[in-house]
Protein backbone atom coordinates (compact mmCIF):
# COMPACT_ATOMS: atom_id res chain seq x y z
CA UNK A 1 0.00 0.00 0.00
CA UNK A 2 1.38 3.43 -0.83
CA UNK A 3 -0.10 6.89 0.46
CA UNK A 4 -0.26 9.61 -1.31
CA UNK A 5 -0.36 13.63 -0.75
CA UNK A 6 -1.21 15.79 -2.93
CA UNK A 7 -0.40 19.62 -2.76
CA UNK A 8 -2.43 22.73 -4.24
CA UNK A 9 -0.36 25.32 -3.46
CA UNK A 10 -1.67 28.72 -2.90
CA UNK A 11 -0.44 31.81 -0.29
CA UNK A 12 -4.11 32.62 0.67
CA UNK A 13 -5.05 28.75 0.70
CA UNK A 14 -3.13 25.69 0.39
CA UNK A 15 -5.32 22.28 -0.79
CA UNK A 16 -4.18 19.12 0.77
CA UNK A 17 -5.51 15.78 0.02
CA UNK A 18 -4.50 12.00 1.14
CA UNK A 19 -5.03 8.87 -0.41
CA UNK A 20 -4.27 5.16 -0.18
CA UNK A 21 -3.64 3.49 -3.10
CA UNK A 22 -3.84 -0.39 -2.31
CA UNK A 23 -3.27 -2.99 -5.30
CA UNK A 24 -4.52 -0.22 -8.15
CA UNK A 25 -7.31 0.64 -5.67
CA UNK A 26 -7.54 4.24 -4.37
CA UNK A 27 -9.36 5.09 -1.42
CA UNK A 28 -9.82 8.87 0.19
CA UNK A 29 -8.56 9.05 3.61
CA UNK A 30 -8.59 12.87 4.71
CA UNK A 31 -8.38 16.31 3.19
CA UNK A 32 -8.42 20.04 4.06
CA UNK A 33 -7.36 23.36 3.51
CA UNK A 34 -4.00 25.11 4.91
CA UNK A 35 -5.13 28.60 5.38
CA UNK A 36 -2.87 31.94 6.42
CA UNK A 37 -3.68 34.98 7.83
CA UNK A 38 -3.56 38.13 5.73
CA UNK A 39 -2.87 40.55 8.26
CA UNK A 40 0.30 39.00 9.00
CA UNK A 41 3.85 39.50 7.25
CA UNK A 42 4.31 37.34 3.91
CA UNK A 43 7.07 35.81 5.82
CA UNK A 44 4.81 34.80 9.30
CA UNK A 45 2.34 33.69 6.47
CA UNK A 46 4.57 31.38 5.04
CA UNK A 47 5.46 30.05 8.36
CA UNK A 48 1.78 29.29 8.69
CA UNK A 49 1.44 27.25 5.59
CA UNK A 50 4.55 25.59 6.45
CA UNK A 51 3.54 24.34 10.13
CA UNK A 52 0.20 23.15 8.65
CA UNK A 53 1.69 20.99 5.87
CA UNK A 54 3.98 19.25 8.71
CA UNK A 55 1.16 19.01 10.90
CA UNK A 56 -0.73 17.30 8.28
CA UNK A 57 2.66 15.11 7.32
CA UNK A 58 3.05 14.31 11.12
CA UNK A 59 -0.60 13.43 11.34
CA UNK A 60 -1.56 11.42 8.26
CA UNK A 61 2.22 9.75 7.62
CA UNK A 62 2.45 10.00 3.74
CA UNK A 63 5.43 7.84 1.46
CA UNK A 64 4.85 9.96 -1.46
CA UNK A 65 4.03 13.93 -2.61
CA UNK A 66 2.44 15.27 -5.83
CA UNK A 67 2.18 18.82 -6.33
CA UNK A 68 0.79 20.67 -9.28
CA UNK A 69 2.81 22.91 -11.61
CA UNK A 70 2.58 26.00 -11.31
CA UNK A 71 0.21 27.68 -14.50
CA UNK A 72 2.94 30.76 -15.42
CA UNK A 73 0.25 33.66 -14.64
CA UNK A 74 0.13 36.71 -16.82
CA UNK A 75 0.39 38.98 -13.69
CA UNK A 76 3.97 38.51 -13.04
CA UNK A 77 2.91 39.31 -9.28
CA UNK A 78 0.65 36.69 -8.87
CA UNK A 79 3.38 34.39 -10.23
CA UNK A 80 5.92 35.52 -7.79
CA UNK A 81 3.05 35.02 -4.77
CA UNK A 82 2.43 31.54 -5.88
CA UNK A 83 5.88 30.64 -6.07
CA UNK A 84 6.43 31.69 -2.63
CA UNK A 85 3.78 29.79 -1.40
CA UNK A 86 4.49 26.76 -3.66
CA UNK A 87 8.40 26.77 -2.66
CA UNK A 88 6.99 26.27 0.64
CA UNK A 89 4.72 23.31 -0.13
CA UNK A 90 7.83 21.86 -1.86
CA UNK A 91 9.85 21.68 1.18
CA UNK A 92 6.97 20.56 3.48
CA UNK A 93 7.34 16.93 2.49
CA UNK A 94 11.07 17.33 1.52
CA UNK A 95 12.51 18.38 4.90
CA UNK A 96 9.78 15.02 5.89
CA UNK A 97 11.86 12.60 3.79
CA UNK A 98 8.84 12.34 1.57
CA UNK A 99 9.39 12.11 -2.39
CA UNK A 100 7.92 14.98 -4.20
CA UNK A 101 6.68 14.48 -7.75
CA UNK A 102 5.19 17.60 -10.16
CA UNK A 103 2.33 17.49 -12.58
CA UNK A 104 1.09 19.49 -15.22
CA UNK A 105 -2.37 20.85 -14.50
CA UNK A 106 -2.97 19.24 -17.67
CA UNK A 107 -1.69 15.99 -16.95
CA UNK A 108 -3.88 15.83 -13.45
CA UNK A 109 -7.35 17.24 -15.56
CA UNK A 110 -6.71 14.49 -18.02
CA UNK A 111 -5.87 11.62 -15.49
CA UNK A 112 -8.86 12.77 -13.38
CA UNK A 113 -11.33 13.97 -16.06
CA UNK A 114 -9.93 12.43 -19.39
CA UNK A 115 -9.43 15.93 -20.82
CA UNK A 116 -6.72 18.33 -20.40
CA UNK A 117 -9.00 21.52 -20.51
CA UNK A 118 -11.76 20.45 -17.77
CA UNK A 119 -13.42 22.96 -15.41
CA UNK A 120 -12.55 23.09 -12.09
CA UNK A 121 -16.13 21.72 -11.15
CA UNK A 122 -15.68 19.21 -13.56
CA UNK A 123 -12.32 17.81 -11.78
CA UNK A 124 -14.03 18.45 -8.28
CA UNK A 125 -17.14 16.05 -9.46
CA UNK A 126 -14.99 13.74 -10.58
CA UNK A 127 -12.82 13.41 -7.59
CA UNK A 128 -15.74 12.42 -5.34
CA UNK A 129 -16.40 9.70 -8.59
CA UNK A 130 -13.24 8.11 -8.13
CA UNK A 131 -13.14 8.35 -4.21
CA UNK A 132 -16.75 7.73 -2.98
CA UNK A 133 -18.00 8.87 0.39
CA UNK A 134 -15.42 11.43 0.68
CA UNK A 135 -16.03 14.97 1.55
CA UNK A 136 -14.27 17.58 0.06
CA UNK A 137 -13.28 20.57 1.73
CA UNK A 138 -13.85 23.12 -1.06
CA UNK A 139 -12.15 23.52 -4.80
CA UNK A 140 -8.79 23.67 -3.07
CA UNK A 141 -8.89 20.33 -1.61
CA UNK A 142 -10.49 18.88 -4.54
CA UNK A 143 -7.67 20.28 -6.76
CA UNK A 144 -5.11 18.79 -4.02
CA UNK A 145 -7.32 15.01 -3.90
CA UNK A 146 -6.88 15.32 -8.31
CA UNK A 147 -3.24 15.31 -8.38
CA UNK A 148 -2.47 12.93 -5.61
CA UNK A 149 -4.95 10.74 -7.80
CA UNK A 150 -2.77 11.55 -10.92
CA UNK A 151 0.47 10.36 -8.88
CA UNK A 152 -1.41 7.35 -7.57
CA UNK A 153 -2.21 6.58 -11.21
CA UNK A 154 1.38 7.19 -12.51
CA UNK A 155 2.42 5.06 -9.27
CA UNK A 156 -0.01 2.22 -10.21
CA UNK A 157 1.71 2.13 -13.54
CA UNK A 158 4.88 2.43 -12.52
CA UNK A 159 4.75 -0.63 -10.29
CA UNK A 160 2.99 -2.55 -13.22
CA UNK A 161 5.80 -1.40 -15.26
CA UNK A 162 8.05 -2.47 -12.51
CA UNK A 163 6.40 -6.26 -11.93
CA UNK A 164 6.86 -6.67 -15.71
CA UNK A 165 10.31 -5.11 -15.92
CA UNK A 166 10.81 -8.17 -13.51
CA UNK A 167 9.30 -10.72 -15.52
CA UNK A 168 10.20 -9.75 -18.61
CA UNK A 169 8.52 -12.94 -21.09
CA UNK A 170 5.54 -12.32 -19.28
CA UNK A 171 3.68 -10.65 -22.26
CA UNK A 172 6.42 -12.13 -24.67
CA UNK A 173 8.52 -8.89 -24.79
CA UNK A 174 10.54 -6.91 -22.72
CA UNK A 175 9.27 -3.54 -21.20
CA UNK A 176 11.47 -0.36 -21.36
CA UNK B 1 23.55 45.82 19.75
CA UNK B 2 21.24 44.15 17.13
CA UNK B 3 22.32 41.42 14.62
CA UNK B 4 20.79 41.46 11.09
CA UNK B 5 20.82 38.69 8.64
CA UNK B 6 20.45 39.48 5.07
CA UNK B 7 19.18 37.14 2.25
CA UNK B 8 20.05 37.47 -1.34
CA UNK B 9 17.73 34.64 -2.39
CA UNK B 10 17.74 32.40 -5.31
CA UNK B 11 17.49 28.79 -6.36
CA UNK B 12 21.11 28.08 -7.71
CA UNK B 13 22.62 30.40 -5.23
CA UNK B 14 21.48 32.23 -2.39
CA UNK B 15 23.57 34.96 -0.84
CA UNK B 16 23.79 35.36 3.14
CA UNK B 17 25.18 38.54 5.48
CA UNK B 18 25.38 39.14 8.74
CA UNK B 19 26.45 42.59 10.14
CA UNK B 20 26.30 43.86 14.00
CA UNK B 21 24.81 47.44 14.60
CA UNK B 22 25.76 49.03 17.56
CA UNK B 23 24.95 52.22 18.41
CA UNK B 24 24.42 52.91 14.79
CA UNK B 25 28.09 51.73 13.92
CA UNK B 26 27.77 48.36 11.50
CA UNK B 27 30.56 45.85 12.00
CA UNK B 28 31.20 42.87 9.41
CA UNK B 29 30.05 39.37 10.76
CA UNK B 30 30.35 37.18 8.14
CA UNK B 31 29.08 36.01 4.43
CA UNK B 32 28.65 33.33 2.28
CA UNK B 33 26.56 31.69 -0.37
CA UNK B 34 24.05 28.29 0.42
CA UNK B 35 23.59 26.59 -3.30
CA UNK B 36 21.58 23.63 -4.38
CA UNK B 37 22.39 20.98 -6.76
CA UNK B 38 21.33 21.14 -10.05
CA UNK B 39 20.79 17.51 -10.47
CA UNK B 40 18.55 17.33 -7.39
CA UNK B 41 14.65 17.20 -8.10
CA UNK B 42 13.54 21.08 -7.10
CA UNK B 43 11.48 19.88 -3.64
CA UNK B 44 15.08 18.43 -2.51
CA UNK B 45 17.03 21.84 -4.02
CA UNK B 46 14.57 24.03 -1.81
CA UNK B 47 15.42 21.58 1.51
CA UNK B 48 19.25 22.26 0.77
CA UNK B 49 18.44 25.91 1.00
CA UNK B 50 16.43 25.74 3.54
CA UNK B 51 19.05 23.65 6.07
CA UNK B 52 21.72 25.43 5.09
CA UNK B 53 19.81 29.08 5.97
CA UNK B 54 18.51 27.22 9.04
CA UNK B 55 22.75 26.01 9.54
CA UNK B 56 23.40 29.99 8.98
CA UNK B 57 21.41 31.16 11.56
CA UNK B 58 22.04 28.74 14.22
CA UNK B 59 26.06 29.33 14.04
CA UNK B 60 25.48 33.38 13.39
CA UNK B 61 22.09 33.56 16.19
CA UNK B 62 20.31 37.25 14.13
CA UNK B 63 18.29 38.96 15.77
CA UNK B 64 16.85 40.43 12.76
CA UNK B 65 16.31 39.64 8.96
CA UNK B 66 16.52 41.25 5.94
CA UNK B 67 15.03 39.80 2.23
CA UNK B 68 15.52 42.18 -0.91
CA UNK B 69 11.69 42.04 -3.01
CA UNK B 70 12.10 40.24 -5.82
CA UNK B 71 12.41 41.87 -8.99
CA UNK B 72 9.28 40.80 -10.88
CA UNK B 73 11.14 39.13 -13.82
CA UNK B 74 10.46 39.45 -17.36
CA UNK B 75 10.28 35.96 -17.96
CA UNK B 76 7.63 34.25 -16.04
CA UNK B 77 9.02 31.05 -15.68
CA UNK B 78 12.84 32.60 -13.97
CA UNK B 79 9.80 34.40 -11.55
CA UNK B 80 8.00 31.19 -10.52
CA UNK B 81 11.75 30.01 -9.74
CA UNK B 82 12.97 32.85 -7.90
CA UNK B 83 10.02 32.96 -6.11
CA UNK B 84 10.08 29.40 -4.54
CA UNK B 85 13.65 29.89 -3.36
CA UNK B 86 12.22 33.22 -2.12
CA UNK B 87 9.53 31.15 -0.21
CA UNK B 88 12.29 28.87 1.25
CA UNK B 89 14.35 32.35 2.48
CA UNK B 90 11.83 34.49 4.21
CA UNK B 91 10.80 30.71 5.77
CA UNK B 92 13.83 29.75 7.28
CA UNK B 93 14.30 33.02 9.69
CA UNK B 94 9.89 33.08 10.30
CA UNK B 95 10.48 29.52 11.64
CA UNK B 96 13.11 30.31 13.73
CA UNK B 97 11.05 33.37 15.41
CA UNK B 98 13.39 35.75 13.52
CA UNK B 99 11.48 38.76 12.66
CA UNK B 100 12.00 39.51 8.66
CA UNK B 101 11.63 43.05 6.66
CA UNK B 102 11.59 43.28 2.95
CA UNK B 103 12.96 46.28 1.16
CA UNK B 104 12.85 47.02 -2.88
CA UNK B 105 15.92 46.50 -5.08
CA UNK B 106 16.14 50.58 -5.32
CA UNK B 107 15.96 51.07 -1.37
CA UNK B 108 18.87 48.78 -1.02
CA UNK B 109 21.38 50.40 -3.66
CA UNK B 110 19.79 54.10 -2.82
CA UNK B 111 21.26 53.02 0.78
CA UNK B 112 24.38 51.51 -0.20
CA UNK B 113 25.38 53.70 -3.55
CA UNK B 114 23.42 56.41 -3.15
CA UNK B 115 21.26 56.14 -5.94
CA UNK B 116 18.45 53.83 -6.90
CA UNK B 117 19.73 52.32 -10.39
CA UNK B 118 23.46 51.49 -9.25
CA UNK B 119 25.21 48.60 -10.81
CA UNK B 120 26.04 45.14 -9.09
CA UNK B 121 29.57 46.45 -8.76
CA UNK B 122 29.40 49.84 -7.36
CA UNK B 123 27.07 47.78 -4.33
CA UNK B 124 29.90 45.16 -4.13
CA UNK B 125 32.32 48.13 -3.83
CA UNK B 126 30.89 50.18 -1.25
CA UNK B 127 29.54 46.96 0.73
CA UNK B 128 33.16 46.53 1.60
CA UNK B 129 33.75 50.78 1.86
CA UNK B 130 31.47 50.21 4.72
CA UNK B 131 32.03 47.12 6.25
CA UNK B 132 36.09 47.92 6.26
CA UNK B 133 38.14 44.31 6.20
CA UNK B 134 35.63 42.05 4.86
CA UNK B 135 35.90 39.29 2.81
CA UNK B 136 32.85 38.76 0.48
CA UNK B 137 32.30 35.36 -1.02
CA UNK B 138 30.76 36.53 -3.84
CA UNK B 139 27.88 39.02 -6.00
CA UNK B 140 25.28 37.12 -4.18
CA UNK B 141 26.99 37.59 -0.92
CA UNK B 142 27.33 41.38 -1.39
CA UNK B 143 24.08 41.61 -2.07
CA UNK B 144 22.70 39.97 0.73
CA UNK B 145 25.44 42.02 3.08
CA UNK B 146 24.14 45.41 1.21
CA UNK B 147 20.13 44.51 2.28
CA UNK B 148 21.67 43.87 5.60
CA UNK B 149 23.04 46.56 5.80
CA UNK B 150 19.43 49.05 4.41
CA UNK B 151 18.14 47.50 7.02
CA UNK B 152 20.82 48.31 10.03
CA UNK B 153 20.47 52.15 8.61
CA UNK B 154 16.40 51.46 8.77
CA UNK B 155 17.10 49.98 12.37
CA UNK B 156 19.16 52.56 13.33
CA UNK B 157 16.89 55.24 12.14
CA UNK B 158 13.85 53.52 13.91
CA UNK B 159 15.74 53.10 17.30
CA UNK B 160 16.83 57.17 16.68
CA UNK B 161 13.28 58.05 16.35
CA UNK B 162 12.24 55.91 19.40
CA UNK B 163 14.35 57.56 21.38
CA UNK B 164 13.39 60.94 20.34
CA UNK B 165 9.80 59.70 20.85
CA UNK B 166 10.64 58.79 24.19
CA UNK B 167 12.06 62.14 24.96
CA UNK B 168 9.48 64.12 22.25
CA UNK B 169 10.31 67.57 24.02
CA UNK B 170 14.14 67.38 23.49
CA UNK B 171 14.34 69.17 20.15
CA UNK B 172 11.67 71.20 21.39
CA UNK B 173 8.78 69.10 18.99
CA UNK B 174 7.14 66.38 18.87
CA UNK B 175 8.53 63.20 16.65
CA UNK B 176 5.27 61.19 15.17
Amino acid sequence: MVRVLGIDPGLQRTGWGVIDLDNNRMRHVANGVVTSTQSLTLAERLDQLHTGLIEVIRIWTPDEAAVEETFVNKNPVSTLKLGQARGVALLAPARSGIPVTEYTPNAVKKTVVGAGHAAKQQVEMMVSTLLPGCDIAGPDAADALAVAICHAQHAGNRSLANSMAAHPTRNGRKYR
